[in-house]
C-alpha cells in the first residue's frame, strides 16, 4: 500500500495512540507454532464512542504496511497533516460511520508501528529480539487483537473489516472466535496465497537476506539493510498496481527530460516513482517485520484451516454475514480467488453477499477513496446492525 | 527463460560456435546512442547447409537470456547432453527445417554468451568494459547482426524469427533492412515495453546495483554481485510464468517436510525453485549484461520509431509478410500487445497474420515443446519460401 489514501482531513477527526500490555512472563503467550511470547504489547487507536451496551464495536485490521492509524489525525498535529490510511472510509457519515460505531484498528504482532515486533526488546536479553522473535501466525495477530478486546471488555463486534492482509485476519476471526463476530467484510483478499503470491514474497525476503548489512536479522542500532529493504518493497509495489493503472499512471513518460540517458539513471518515471516508494519505505518500516508479516501471509490457509473434504466445517459453525469484495485489476488476490471464499462460504451455508468492483487501480485499489466501496460498506452495515 | 525447453537431443544435429569479428578501429560501430565501439566480436552457430544462391537462410534472434545455440549439440559433447534452447523448433524436419533453411543464430551484443559486452575486455584499457561499456539498443544488436551477414554474404533472409527481447529484434530487422526481410515472426513480444514491465526490469536492476559486490558495475576477477543477480534472475523469472502454470506446477505443495519451518528456510516448492533458478542463473549470466539488455528493451519502442501520427510509415516500407504470436496466459506482453502490433501491421497495409495461442505456462510458453507453434511457423515458412 502506498499513500495514495491519505488525504488532507477535512473535518478534524482527532486520535491518539494507546497501548495495552499483556502476556506477562510467565504467562507468555502461546502461538501457533507452539513458542511462546511475552510481554505482549499491543498499540492501537480508537474512533468515536463505544456504546453502553458494548454493541457498536467495528473492528479494522490493517493490511501488511499499515499500522493503527486508520483515520484522522493525532492530537497536536497540524490541520494539514495526512491523515490516517483508511481516512476515506472511516469517520463521521463515512462507510464506516464513527458518529454511530466504536471504530478500533490495532497494529499487527509482528510489525513495527508500535506492537510487539521482531525490533521490540527481548526481555531475556535486553536486546532487540531479531531473529529470536518467534514466527507469528494471522491467528496470533487475531489472538492478540482478542486479547485487547478482552481487556476493553468487549465480547461482540459487529464486524471485522479488512483489506489485503487485514481480509485474512477478518476471516481468521470469522472461524477462531466464531460467537463473537456478526459481520465479515474481506476485502481484496485470499484464502490462501497462491504460488504466485508466495513466489513475489518470496523475492522481496530475498532481497533483504541478499543485503550484508541485514547481518542475519542482527541490525539494530547500527546500518540495516536498507538496499534491500527498498527493493523488496519495490517488488511488493509493482504487485499492488496493475497494468492498465501503471500505463495511465506513468505509461513511457520520460522523467525530466527529453531523451533516453543511455546509462542507468532514471529515465522513466516509473523508474523515479519506484525508487522513491522503496527509499521512503525504508524511513518507516522494519525490514525484520516485512520477513515475519509476509511469512504469516504465505502460512494463513483458510482452505486447510477449515475444510474437511468438500465442506467447509470451522466455516459453518460461525454466525457471522459475510460481504465479500474483489476488483477487477487486482491479480494478486485475483476475483476467481475471492469467488472460491464466496463458494466454500456458501458450501458451509452462510450468508454471503459478493461485490467484483470494476476498478482498473489493481490489488490497491481498496485504499483508494471510492463512495462505491464507501455505500457498499455503509448498506451491509446497516443490514447487520439495523439502520 | 529457463532450461525446460531443453530436452535429450534424438537426431545428433552437431555444431561448432564460430566468431566474427568487424568494427576494428578506427573503423568502430557508430551505435544508435552516438558512441562508437569496436572491435565487435558477435559469437554464432548456423545449422543446415546454405543454398548456392544465399536464398535459405533463417535468422533465428534469442531472447533476454538465450544465446547462440538454438539448437543440436556440441562438437564433441556426448549424446544425452542437453542440446540448444529451441531445439524441439530448430532441427530436421521441425518447425524451421534445417534440411531445408539454413539457420543463424549468433548472441547479442551486450551479451555474454561469447559476443562483445560489459566483461569483453576494452582495448583502451585492457580490462573488462564494465560500465564503460557504452549503451547498446535492439538496433545496434540488429546491426551486428546485419554486419555477420555481409560477412557471410547474405543479401536476404526467408524469415527473422524470435520470442521475447527476439521478438524485437525481429521487428527491428522488418524496419531496418527492410529490403532483406521476406517474413518476420515476432512471438511472445511487443512493440514497446508497458510502465509494468519497465518496473519489473527497474527493480531487477535496482536489486543488482543494490549489492555492493557490484561495486559499480566493477566487479570482474573479485567477488561479483551474485546476490543482487540470483535476486534479479527470480524477479524475472516470475514473470515468465503465469498464475495457472505456477499453480499446477506448484501450488503450496511443500518442500521436503510435513509442516511449516517456522522460519526463514524453504517452507514451499515455489521458493525452492526460485531460489535454485536464481543460483543456477549466477554461473552462467554477467550482471552488467542484464542491465545493458533490460535497458535495451525498455528503451525499444516501434510505435515512437515508426508512426507518424496514426500511420506507422517504416513499417509501410517493410515487404515482409508478418506471422504474430501471443499466448494467452502471459502477461509480461499480453495478447492486447500483440494486437497493437497487429493493428498497426494493417494501418500500414502489410501482409500480417495473427495467431493467439491457448496455453497456460505465461509468456515463457513459446520456449516449451508445443507441436502447435511449430506447424503454424511451419505453414508460414511453406507459404513464404514456398513448399
Amino acid at each position: 500500500m502506498d499513500d495514495r489514501g491519505r488525504q488532507k482531513h477535512p473535518r478534524g477527526l482527532r486520535v491518539q495512540k494507546q497501548y495495552f500490555t499483556f502476556a506477562e512472563p510467565p504467562h507468555e503467550m502461546v502461538l501457533e507454532s507452539g513458542a511462546r511470547l511475552g510481554p505482549v504489547t499491543i498499540v492501537y487507536e480508537t474512533f468515536g464512542n463505544l456504546s453502553k451496551a458494548k454493541d457498536n464495536v467495528v473492528l479494522i485490521a490493517h493490511a501488511f504496511s499499515g499500522d493503527s492509524h486508520v483515520s484522522g489525525l493525532y492530537e497536536g498535529e497540524p490541520d494539514d497533516a495526512g491523515p490516517g490510511w483508511w481516512d476515506s472510509m472511516v469517520g463521521p457519515g463515512k462507510g464506516v460511520d464513527t458518529d454511530r460505531f466504536f471504530v478500533i484498528c490495532s497494529n499487527i504482532l509482528g510489525g513495527c508501528a508500535g506492537s510487539t515486533g521482531p525490533s521490540s526488546p527481548n526481555p531475556v536479553t535486553g536486546r532487540p529480539y531479531s531473529l529470536d522473535f518467534p514466527m507469528v501466525t494471522i491467528g496470533d495477530m487475531v489472538g492478540a487483537q482478542k486479547a485487547l478486546l478482552d481487556h476493553l471488555g468487549i465480547n461482540k463486534v459487529v464486524a471485522v473489516i479488512g483489506g489485503s492482509l487485514g481480509g485474512m485476519q477478518a476471516l481468521e476471526w470469522s472461524v477462531r472466535y466464531p460467537d463473537m463476530v456478526r459481520a465479515v467484510i474481506p476485502i481484496a483478499t485470499t484464502m490462501r496465497h497462491s504460488a504466485l503470491a508466495i513466489a513475489f514474497n518470496e523475492v522481496a525476503r530475498q532481497a533483504i537476506m541478499a543485503d550484508p548489512n541485514w547481518n542475519h536479522g542482527d541490525y539494530y542500532g547500527q546500518t540495516g539493510p536498507d538496499m534491500g529493504l527498498a527493493v523488496a518493497r519495490m517488488i511488493g509495489h509493482v504487485t499492488y498496481l496493475s497494468d492498465q493503472a501503471m500505463r495511465r499512471k506513468f505509461g513511457r513518460r520520460l522523467q525530466d527530460k527529453k531523451d533516453f540517458s543511455f546509462g542507468f539513471d532514471i529515465d522513466f518515471q516509473v523508474e523515479s516513482y519506484l525508487r522513491h516508494q522503496g527509499s521512503k519505505f525504508v524511513q518507516r518500516f522494519d525490514a525484520n517485520s516485512l520477513l515475519y508479516i509476509t511469512k504469516a501471509s504465505d502460512y494463513f490457509d483458510l482452505v486447510e484451516q477449515t475444510a474437511v473434504g468438500e465442506s467447509f466445517q470451522d466455516l459453518g459453525l460461525t454466525k457471522a454475514k459475510f460481504l465479500v469484495v474483489s476488483y477487477t485489476s487486482d491479480w494478486l488476490y485475483p476475483t476467481y480467488q475471492a469467488k472460491e471464499l464466496v463458494q466454500a462460504l456458501k458450501r458451509a451455508d452462510r450468508n454471503v453477499s459478493f461485490c467484483e468492483i470494476e476498478a482498473d487501480c489493481g490489488h490497491d485499489a481498496f485504499l483508494i477513496p471510492d463512495e462505491r466501496l464507501n455505500n457498499l460498506v455503509r448498506g451491509f452495515l446497516d443490514g447487520v446492525a439495523g439502520k
